[in-house]
């Protein structure tokens, strides 16, 4: 099998990007993050993923992003409520935090060149994405140039490949593939606000794009939910 | 006076090129990383030259690149010595770090769309490079252009640019400049392998090519060396 890295969060988004590169016969090397986000449980939700899928090797790697501030997700501002999916089509929210996708490209690029893959899995998304600039098809395509002139295996002729096969399903389209191919949605965590008891809050972006996939593909969201 | 982000690594070309953004008018914020690296004394030497150019931002970002290994600067490979630069321009050494510069380049970019400026300074060199593929002018195009569109703030209009003053500057011109303008060297710091009184070891690559540069610009390095 050829090895890949899966960068896996423990969302949703994620674990489907991990069992699909399982499907196309990829050895997933899964890669997360601790960065200092608020949201960190979801780094529990990343190893329960990576155990049901059997992944062998699931790395950490450790970061503060918190130097920088600058978001909601890692810096002193609250995190919005009640976004309507029209009002974050029309803007890029405080949940955005600098760069981010880019760090996690460059560790995931450090780590495929150490291992010897030109293969990345990203779980992003075009459709659903928040107002991110760093999850759009010029990111990525912007980031595979990089990756080939940046490194040795690159100079060397290896052409890096980041595989986003999110990137333009919605979320009830990625909700039900996952479904399809056997992902268990009660191991994943998408909440950026989670309750001290675990459970999401309902209200933040995440939460809503989440909830109102599972409601378009009709089918339940496994996961407690605190406005429940 | 205009903000820019300057990658310090305390060694003799960042060392430089802080000098060079405070001539060109702007206002620095020095960046250093703690990475795992063995050189870590040089850590010390960029705070030594922060002070000594009365920065008076200087943000140190942890982070762990020995979970990736695979290199002799944060692994477990012996460092070589003894290379010449004909043996040096023939291959990339083990001492390159995979996708260092591409995760450092990122880092520096949050912080620059964190604190509004578009302009980072980076020491790096095309001629005395050793080898690495990301010291080279491709490398910077390649990240000028993913940082337009992986920010915010790109995609909002601003133009980021990598300056690199020192990318085909011989290492004896980097010398000569910085003592032209008024940088101690005493204060920085090149060597890979240190002793543990502080000496420099005087023959690994990165000493090699800081003592060629001495001695063509007909100058003395006033560090202490091991093997003086």
């Amino acid at each position: 099998m050829t090895p890949a890295v899966v960068l896996l969060s423990g969302g949703l988004d994620s674990a489907v990007t991990l069992a699909l590169a399982l499907t196309e016969g990829f050895e997933p090397v899964a890669l997360s993050f601790d960065y200092g986000q608020r949201h960190r449980v979801e780094l529990a939700a990343a190893r329960r993923v990576a155990e049901a899928f059997q992944v062998r090797d699931h790395r950490v790697a450790q970061f503060d992003l918190r130097v920088f501030g600058g978001s909601a997700l890692t810096g002193d501002i609250t995190v919005p409520k009640a976004y309507s999916p029209r009002e974050m089509a029309n803007g890029i929210p405080v949940t955005y935090v600098p760069a981010r996708n880019t760090i996690f490209l460059s560790y995931a690029l450090a780590l495929a060149e150490v291992i010897g893959c030109a293969d990345i899995f990203l779980g992003i998304n075009a459709l659903d994405y928040s107002g991110y600039p760093d999850c759009r098809p010029e990111f990525l395509l912007a980031f595979e140039h990089l990756a080939s002139v940046a490194t040795k295996a690159g100079v060397e002729g290896t052409r890096f490949k980041v595989h986003a096969p999110l990137l333009t399903l919605s979320k009830a389209d990625i909700i039900r593939k996952g479904t399809a191919i056997g992902v268990n949605f009660l191991l994943t965590y998408s909440c950026y606000d989670p309750r001290a008891d675990g459970a999401a809050c309902g209200g933040c972006d995440s939460c809503q794009l989440r909830l109102a996939g599972f409601r378009e593909a009709g089918l339940v969201d496994p996961i407690r939910y605190a406005l429940e």
